[in-house]
């Protein structure tokens, strides 16, 4: 048996894990770093074409209000660069092309209003939700009785059929399952955990896609392994994990760690396959059970330059009624290529993945033909991920809440199994779901291990300051 | 490694893996069942006080409808004893004991009114949802947008707070989580599976749990047993199953059981827990993320005699505003001993779970008192058993579902994965979360595994006759 030990030992190379490690390795710690993948990052995979331009294959982007992301870049020397955005958007719907300028699509007019009205209702309803702790909002029974697609159903919310397709689009993208999937309450919370306000997270400029990373979004996680040095243990999936009072053993394919605590940074639904000894306490156990993840397939076309700015068009098209929902450009700095990413979300999703990699990626070019012209048929490089078929993953971005689990379950989130801590973006009261959420749940990981410690010390030296004892 | 080779393997030995081997068996096929637990019966648990009593700790009662497992109880030899349900029924409600006759509780004739009409009304829609096929119902996709808590919610349901409390209470009592966690149109799923009449889960004479087993509910399984002989492997949990054309690879804790095909018998979140090569399609391991169990502790206190009948007492108490929500006289046919079985579920268990078992068996003796008097207060023999701190069943009765999962996911839940098939209560079409519903599940699989491979002999020879041909 191949035996480590450390102070502390961080299961999953996500920006979660990856930032916990980090605080404790400055804070004078000595950590081991086990992760199932041959590499790091997580949801975050950036690939490079031949000429090294990168190709963010999973989370992408950066926006207003995600400080510990963009002071993460900055402590790693990193530049975000803005997603290219100017010009028209475009809308298809019902197989028809419109161009439009601003966040909303050129729908008619009453279904813009109820878009809108529908926006603002949800952004004000968000701020009676305290993000920290969404069970304990007045009305929390309620909504958390109700779910989004009932929401969305009462014909008050969608005045008009687009207006239901176009929430229901922009939902599917926000959560990447159907409406019904997801509890009313959980809406509200993710809206409040990102600054009450709905539009931050659905629009590039002075949004949630308003950045990218120079270099793609692994370039800071890079960085931080850099800095954190030969720690890992790669392709090593853990598989055990044993605690009591003294301490934990980290049982994994290719290492068995020991030490003082662990971090687990891996995503809900897969921390449910880890054997824990004794037992988690059942409330959690139930809780993990119940933390299902979403569906997103990412398409990626490469062309020798980005054509659509000629034509005046930004590269963002929304396509509500079509499986493709969303393309965005994300064309490098120094425009190299053009470069549109678009993604399948939801039960779309499921249906795709049923298809042949053929058959998807015809489907995929015709909607791209529609929404660019002839030019866009022949893309110089093409990719796609499945991350629902990524077995270190099964599902992206995140995962959801159905109705009752805030309610009933979710009070333990955060909560230590004795040394055992938790971190990923889902456990983030802030920007949860996205890239600064997982940084900010390393962060806070990474702060209860040495507060932790350092109590444990002093209660061993009964004397002692709230300093380390001098030995 | 310590390798067996057989027909099929099974997965499981509760009720729906000991019938599917039992029934390959007689086709003459040779069968391996690999069991985590020391024992067989899954969710089916017998005790023996040591005059040799019956007291069954998980699955208890056969109801009329049940056909597969009354059937099965005949063909093993065993039989069937009415739950003892002569006298008078209990109401607790804020705090006060109330007499009753019939099914519904003695509540002001609004109350009453009420949850009878709503009983009705939930029978009748449940017409309009085919049991196989519950997602092709004309409103699937509307009243799997719904929770049941919404439902309940709705005044016009619940017309006084008396009804809201025993809708509420006898839902939790079929689901064994809070209403807010279930979709609607599971919950018509569950009545059509059973008869198109929610009475008949909720009844004891005429209802779900009309019949016990002499000798305990596990005898069944024993006499299956032992007409299986020497094929279990016990203490084993499955870790991972490899699969291909030719078959299937099962590996466990103790042995590695290479076979033709294979059935997983177990509950939907542990099957989460094997590692599956290749990776299970991504909508069936999106389905297995998305099927958590309720939550159920179950206490037992037997007495010297079922002292309640001398008080004119039927045992049968509901108390739909605390913990211990309903209890029932289990006591066996020859009354050598009284017994009170009570249940604690969804939201109330996960609250009593956190207390010491001392505080729980104070609390459930104080709530014994209050509803049979102070005999009540020295049971001879006291047992509790909480399905959901159990390893290897995490939660009881069963799996539910949440909005949405049966529209978008449920369609593949009998679909074999290649030569992985599947059952246990939850893929049953009938009568499904009881014990009938794990047999006909097992019996389903065994017929699947039979046609399949006479198929493939026929595809292997093409010019013969639907029998085997002749070596």
């Amino acid at each position: 048996m191949n035996l480590r030990e450390a102070d502390f030992c961080i299961v999953g190379a996500g920006y979660a894990g990856l930032t916990a490690a980090y605080r404790l390795k400055q804070a004078g710690y000595t950590v081991v770093v086990v992760e199932a993948r041959e590499r790091i990052g997580g949801r975050v995979w950036t690939k490079y074409l031949t000429d090294g331009t990168p190709v963010d294959m999973g989370g992408t982007f950066f926006g207003p209000g995600q400080d510990r992301a963009y002071a993460l870049a900055k402590e790693m020397g990193c530049e975000t660069t803005p997603t290219p955005n100017k010009g028209d958007s475009g809308l298809m719907y019902k197989g028809k092309f419109h161009r439009y300028k601003g966040l909303i699509p050129d729908l008619d007019v009453l279904s813009l209003a109820s878009v809108w009205a529908s926006f603002q209702l949800l952004s004000a309803m968000s701020k009676q939700v305290p993000p920290e702790a969404p069970w304990t909002a007045e009305k929390a029974r309620e909504w958390d009785s109700m779910t989004l697609a009932h929401w969305i159903d009462n014909p008050i919310h969608a005045l008009t059929e687009p207006a239901k397709v176009m929430i229901t689009a922009l939902m599917m993208g926000l959560f990447t399952c159907h409406p019904s999937e997801v509890s009313f309450l959980s809406v509200l919370f993710h809206i409040a955990a990102a600054g009450n306000d709905i539009e931050l997270q659905l629009k590039v400029e002075g949004g949630a896609e308003q950045d990218m990373v120079k270099g793609g979004m692994i370039s800071i996680a890079n960085k931080v392994a850099e800095k954190l040095g030969d720690c890992f243990v790669f392709e090593s999936p853990v598989r055990a994990i044993a605690y009591d009072e003294h301490g934990v053993t980290v049982v994994s394919d290719k290492v068995t760690v020991k030490a003082k605590r662990v971090v687990v940074c891996a995503p809900p639904n897969l921390v449910d396959h880890i054997q824990f000894t004794p037992g988690l306490p059942a409330t959690r156990a139930q809780l993990l059970q119940r933390m299902p993840v979403g569906r997103t397939i990412k398409f990626v076309a490469v062309y020798e330059e980005a054509f659509w700015r000629k034509d005046g068009l930004s590269g963002e098209v929304a396509a509500p009624d079509e499986a493709l929902s969303i393309s965005l450009d994300t064309s490098p700095p120094n425009n190299t290529v053009g470069t549109i990413t678009s993604f399948c979300m939801g039960p779309p999703a499921v249906r795709l993945a049923e298809l042949s990699a053929e058959e998807r990626k015809t489907l995929c070019l015709k909607a791209l033909m529609q929404r660019y012209g002839a030019r866009a048929a022949a893309p110089v490089q093409y990719f796609e991920h499945d991350w629902g078929a990524d077995p270190w993953t099964r599902g992206c971005h995140m995962a959801h809440f159905a109705p009752g689990i805030l309610t009933n379950f979710a009070h333990v989130i955060r909560q230590p199994v004795g040394p055992i801590h938790w971190a990923t973006t889902e456990t983030s009261m802030y920007w949860n779901g996205n890239i600064d959420g997982a940084i900010r749940s390393g962060e806070r990981a990474a702060t209860e291990l040495i507060e932790a410690t350092k109590q444990a010390a002093a209660d061993t030296y009964p004397y002692a300051s709230s300093h380390q004892p001098i030995n």
